[in-house]
């Protein structure tokens, strides 16, 4: 033992033995589900049922958002240069920055920080969202978690936050990302929760670290990045150019489960 | 439509619509697991349950094998300069390449083309394992996907190829990878098939793409890499010396679910 | 003309001509440095010899300081995997972060702001630096630039500012900075103005944009990693681990020019 | 000393000593070039006064070549996404490749294949070009390091093989390099020697290693690569659609030294 001898509480490695964080592996491959065992090693704990099933959602909704995010395009521009797979994933998850996916951990600052002025105030979500929005407003900051480009209403997000109330997690992070919605709404702003923001709460809900932020997205969209790249290779020529809106879907015609 | 315009078949965008490889993403949600959706946008077609479990066993396999290979210290190590969680991961993920997660696609490629030529001289993977063998002993090459520095009997690679075989996938390209090991042991050297190799089969069998080869374990990979990054950051100041030998386990003890 | 339509004001491209900040580059080759036409893209106008000199001297200062920075580890232990060099150097460079060469940012922000309260206040920089410390200390921070894990006096530091004088630039940004030095002298702190708060000084008085504070240290220190990337690759075997101490010089013995 | 223990021939830290190579930094700084020393770092010796120019006209050819380059795109898309500069300028290396950059090494390798064919044959290099090009006309492929996009007669080449003969290096290689161009044209293709052909000819003349082919590229255009993230952090918005062939030139006039 010298002296950088040094901890881990992740994983123990023996030979013919792996565990993680003390299950072994080739127990939990085909007895628990994906998003279980990702939730088991960023929080050190298995999650419900239901959380693993709200988990997993989180992460099949953040797989893809076509083509036109930074993050898949930066993924694309790198393979049209040739590089293998890892490297073109590599370039495109850097693109997954402030203001790509960085709406998550901001919107998880404000709702973790509004919560706790709720409980030192002993005011309710539905009071304390207006100040809140005062003092954004005040700042000239924008509340993050908000709006979007393309939807006006997420359908994810609807979604999300109907399978979050099946698993039984609403509490005060919900409720005040609804409020800051309402409150928008009533001064005229139609800027309605967006993905971001219903994972945010999500998040929040459930305890999960700031720093752990974008963390689900970064594996679910490396998913859709890898789908993209994979395309690029098979579809087009090295070093074309790569049009960032001029495109169009030619996929499987809408259908249903 | 200019002259750059292009196509993609795996997500179409409309406002309040998102459709991967035509089915609504809000549907999906909480319907089909993380796997099932990750086989969807890489493959363009929903497995059937039997392979989505299968597919999720692999993911789970995975996850995590400690702090010692290269993507883990990789991502350690730039964390430690002070990154954020993007360039982390990104730095980490580099690390996954011909010698770390390649034996994959080297093994891919090795049964690709070892069942081709089963299917034209009529001959049985029994048989052809042998003749195979032969020929990388003669051009001086090792065969990926057998032997690992640490597992003699690797677990993950049994626990894969019996849910395989619960899924009723087996088929000539596992068969090849058994006879390979036999073949090997045969000749005195006792270097069974690993999870690479057990996962290119199971891949092999699936029609799965080698340009793809290592992408659910990119995917998987990114969650333990993920989760040795937070914990560096919590319980490590930045510009720490990382020792990749000198560590020990101090998780949760044995436990099974 | 789309709506898309965008302007650089860096290179101008036709065929057979390519224009560096309007000069022809054929022209430029063989004719100004590489420090000078490093300015000349950077900046947007080709520096005097003298300022193109001490340019030159910080990028040779950078180029190397051994293998323990993260940014050479980083290097090392992806090509450690086997990446092509490429992905090694990238991740090498994202390493380079607020810990590891960010202390050349957080110094030039210090005397930026420094010099502008002096010139606020009508004070010198001899006597803004006891308060600018002081307020530093009140709010538990460190000023950035000063003290070095190995070195107590720096000497590129030393032959920095010998050439930053010689240059003729020298102005408050350079006497802010001594004036720290020996300020932390006087409170009984030997933490002497290291390189990266030497080349913070020099950077600050050639108004050099914070922005791009880390930029000269990137191109040079690729050189270094790219170095220890190719010596990586020709003497040591993949999946080595990496000793972050462990290891000592056999390179050419002590020389001088 | 531990089982880990290992050597590096590069560089030699000592408390307020730093020698690369052998020589002290701090002597260095001032005294030599970047191009020298960026030369005594990879190769292990200062190069001769020319070499050291011709290595320094490399490098500035390479600065830059606009935002079309998929270097250029990367880092600008990484940049959208709000990153810092170190992942941006990552995000762009990762694009140089195979189809980006490779053609030097493919290029360097058939000139040095092609004059150790002409020593074991006693041919000279323009016997040896024709049968060179038959071979590679048989194998389907095409020579790396001729034809440009754009230009039809490189400004850089002629530049670079001027410089190249007033250094005294011209050889064998470049002796190929122009009987290709020559025996091209005769076959009625005009696809003369481009910039990467005359790197990769004067870098074979020094007998540079292959694995280096891109190092000089990569430490040059990470230059141009952080310009443009500089000027799309300056005038651009976060998220913007990067068109890739909708934009204009508008910096400084045609001017010349």
């Amino acid at each position: 033992m010298g002296d950088l001898h040094w901890k881990t509480a992740i994983t123990k490695i023996k030979p013919n033995e792996i565990r993680l964080r003390g299950y072994r592996i080739d127990e939990l491959m085909g007895r628990i589900g994906f998003a279980e065992a990702t939730w088991l090693a960023l929080m050190g704990e298995l999650p419900t049922k239901e959380v693993g099933k709200l988990v997993e959602s989180i992460l099949v909704s953040s797989i893809d958002h076509g083509p036109t995010p930074p993050s898949v395009l930066a993924g694309l521009t790198v393979a049209s240069g040739g590089a293998s797979l890892e490297p073109c994933l590599a370039g495109g998850l850097l693109a997954i920055s402030k203001s790509h996916g960085g709406a998550v951990e901001a919107c998880m600052r404000t709702l973790y920080d509004g919560v706790k002025l709720c409980e030192e105030s002993g005011k309710s979500p539905l009071e304390m969202a207006p100040e809140i929005l005062a003092e954004f407003k005040k700042a000239g900051k924008r509340i993050s978690g908000y709006g979007h480009r393309i939807h006006t209403r997420d359908p994810r997000k609807d979604r999300l936050f109907t399978l979050a109330e099946e698993a039984g997690i609403k509490g005060k992070h919900m409720e005040l990302a609804i409020a800051f919605e309402n409150e928008l709404a009533r001064s005229g702003k139609s800027i309605p929760l967006n993905v971001d923001g219903a994972i945010a709460a999500c998040l929040c809900e459930l305890n999960f670290p700031v720093f752990l932020a974008n963390s689900l997205f970064l594996v679910a969209r490396a998913v859709g990045i890898i789908a993209h790249i994979h395309e690029e290779r098979t579809r087009y020529k090295p070093m074309r150019r790569i049009d960032p809106v001029d495109f169009e879907y030619d996929g499987p015609d809408d259908r249903s489960l």
